[in-house]
């Protein structure tokens, strides 16, 4: 959430230079929203006038050096096939990221639009849609990334923090820790399922609209090989609960229409899509729970309510049967 | 160095239509740079499909709310004079800010342009024929603000710092309580010399240009009223040594040429020069040493060197006379 590599716009420029089709730097501005890179918002002028956007983008640490080429080639890949999302700029030898300031450096297009912070119905038919097209444009993407916040990085979790979930609620460390045991009961058995690529982050700050359809899907930096039908549930979860915490059937319903007018789902998957749902929201319970009780007091940024999460998961624990949520 | 307050694009675009003339919100971003406020970069759509910038900036702590009028309206009168600044968009009612999310906040007009980190000669000639312009613009203001770093400032900072000097070097605790006594004996002779409005942090951080001549000035937070040659006086300090710490004679021989192009000295402001260079080397010595003493180790922004300044002020100490700086 900030420059933590500060640039001259001398060295910009220059870097700017390193690659194909773009024009003279007009501004350079740090972005402060984001993960933890650097982010700078250039403006450039073509050789015709026209200004065109670019962010640069400098690999703090969160984002592991030997993943780039795979986010990188998979924005590339599905841009290519029509999804609107940023896409890499390569460098005059065709590669896609370069070194600047010691870091590794990418410099993608600048998607145009807003994302929806309140969520209404076509939306939610609208990003489930869009979810459908990306799975789809990543076939014969040839690149796999092990998904890290998978059961195993499930487990990895829990161990650290095991025994303290009661201090952010009473009540949770149980919650979380019969969750555990019915996710390495039932979650891999989700081997079997159409994998593919993932998004696996589909959030609403991620997606732009223009009026209420998708325009734009950004942050792939958790994109990973894993089962389709999961990520449908991440993105279940985050747009199809009202911000008093209620699930929306209305939005559900929408969502996986949405979806399946892309890519209709398999018995397997409409069968495992309960479980999957309980595991999507463990999985941001347990990372939302981890930064909660990590949190530097001090900090700017606000970590994530786990509690949203174990709100969602107490909902998909009760529902009997897969037809609740309009599929 | 961050979005403080986090704002909806649903309330940015709320926001934007109170006021005269802007567009459709197109995209919101928030800035890592600048002072200790909340800055968005906003993109907006005019009815004509143009697409025009603005600065959305949310006053956190730093700028005191009762000097909010006197900076716009100086922004609003040096831009109608020609100055190439910011420019206040008014609300429907004509004031100049308004309240978002409890703050009071400001829309400005986004100045294109490239700050330079090298400073060559024709940069220090085109600043000072820029303040020069800027003092000429901003006569007739009928607003004031006192200079809070002015004499009185210092001996406060210093106060709060004294006897801690040579934590930072070895010396120095000396040389500022030296030049504290000099400042005290020469520097109220100042009130003798033409005053006006001084922009006082004219960096080459605030200062845009194109090609080598300028193209924008900003950040007039420090604006208030003062000594106009006190003025150059920062920003030759600011624009004439190399990066290795040498005076260049030839930097501030065309810095004040520029200058004296559009505003020429009075005898008494070159008698009073060298004591101004002076001054204005210690004003930053002794915000800079008590940044840098009071620093958080853990802040990603690292303060501003204080011995750059002490080097400057031995420097203009050794001078014999004001013909040293070209004038």
């Amino acid at each position: 959430m900030a420059v933590y590599t500060p640039l001259t716009n001398e060295t910009i420029a220059a870097h700017l230079a390193e690659h194909s089709a773009v024009g003279a730097l007009d501004f350079a501005v740090g972005i402060a929203q984001g993960v933890e890179n650097t982010n700078y918002l250039l403006a450039v002028k073509t050789a015709a006038g026209v200004e065109e956007k670019y962010i640069l983008t400098l690999y703090e640490k969160r984002v592991n050096p030997k993943d780039l080429p795979f986010f990188l080639n998979l924005l590339q890949h599905v841009a290519a096939r029509g999804v609107a999302c940023p896409k890499p700029v390569p460098r005059h030898d065709g590669t896609l990221f370069g070194v600047l300031a010691g870091k590794q450096a990418s410099l993608i297009s600048f998607l145009h639009g807003k994302s929806r912070s309140i969520i209404r119905n076509p939306h939610a038919a609208s990003v489930g849609q869009a979810l459908g097209q990306l799975h789809r444009a990543t076939e014969g993407f040839n690149g796999a990334r092990a998904n890290a916040l998978s059961l195993a990085g499930w487990q990895s979790i829990y161990q650290k923090i095991a025994g303290r979930f009661d201090e952010i609620q009473p009540g949770l460390e149980a919650l979380v820790a019969a969750e555990m045991d019915y996710a390495a009961q039932h979650f891999m058995q989700n081997e079997a399922l159409p994998h593919g690529i993932i998004h696996a982050d589909l959030f609403p700050d991620n997606v732009f609209f223009e009026e209420d359809e998708v325009s734009g899907v950004i942050d792939f930096y958790f994109a990973c090989t894993d089962a389709l039908a999961y990520d449908v549930a991440i993105t279940l979860n985050a747009w199809c609960f009202e911000r008093g915490g209620e699930f929306s059937p209305t939005k559900s319903k929408l969502l996986l229409a949405g979806y399946q007018n892309q890519r209709a789902f398999t018995p397997a998957e409409i069968k495992a899509f309960p479980a999957l749902l309980r595991g999507a929201a463990l999985r941001f319970l347990l990372t939302r729970a981890h930064d909660w009780l990590n949190r530097d007091p001090s900090a700017l940024v606000r970590p994530h309510d786990p509690l949203e999460y174990a709100a969602k998961l107490r909902f998909h624990q009760q529902v009997r049967d897969v037809g609740e949520y309009g599929i």
